[in-house]
């Protein structure tokens, strides 16, 4: 099964108009930003296919699709970080997502174990920038 | 001129080394949040190729890879909304980017004139997800 979404007829219906017409990528996929609903925290980001998307509309629950598993996956369904949507947002040329959720669980997002999967700073201002130094920050 | 990172050896010096050691996609791309320092707002998503990523760390001003213009683009050489980065992270797996920036200019980042790109809310709850329309928010 996959889900069909209509495509924007002109860029102007694309950035102004009502209708969703998302534009996945050339695998089927489009980029989705997961935020934490009360705090703003960036937690994660990941993909969605169309099936992805449309679950998550339809159910209130993030849906991704696993690049490395090639497959649907319905986030903290063996972890128990349950992603419930209380937010989603497109952006301007419909091509990039960002979802407010409230996770289940120990409300983290990371396979890691972190809460946020963006742990570690690149230090910034160093004399190589190809060599620049990753520090892990408080989350 | 093409910037050159390093890779990770091994899956736990990806997730757990200090190195830089970022994942490009097959189009030398990585994916770019940009977040509002000051409020958190999540203005857009762009890309960075290795050199676009490499003149951000060095000159702590964001630079993208346009797309559709093939092309390094300094964001706000001509709109003034220059973004300025006060701090740079990257994901578990290093193939993510968020950067908190201060904007130049209006503040703003979309070309489009909003200050978000991600003015436009999906409404969840509908009857047919394919079909969901999107509502224009405050921002």
């Amino acid at each position: 099964m996959t889900a069909h979404f209509d495509t924007a007829l002109s860029k102007g219906t694309l950035e102004s108009g009502d209708a969703l017409t998302p534009r996945f990528n050339e695998d089927g996929l489009i980029a989705c930003v997961a935020v934490e609903a009360d705090t703003g925290e960036i937690l994660m980001l990941a993909w969605m296919n169309a099936e992805a998307l449309q679950m998550t509309i339809e159910s209130g629950t993030a849906h991704y699709w696993s690049r490395s598993r090639q497959c649907l996956w319905k986030k903290g369904e063996t972890s128990g970080q349950i992603q419930t949507v209380r937010r989603m947002r497109i952006d301007c040329d419909q091509d990039a997502i960002v979802i407010d959720v409230t996770v289940g669980g120990d409300g983290g997002a990371c396979h890691t174990g972190k809460r946020s999967c963006f742990y570690r700073d690149i230090e910034l201002g160093g004399a190589d920038a190809t060599r620049a130094r990753l520090v892990t920050n408080a989350r």
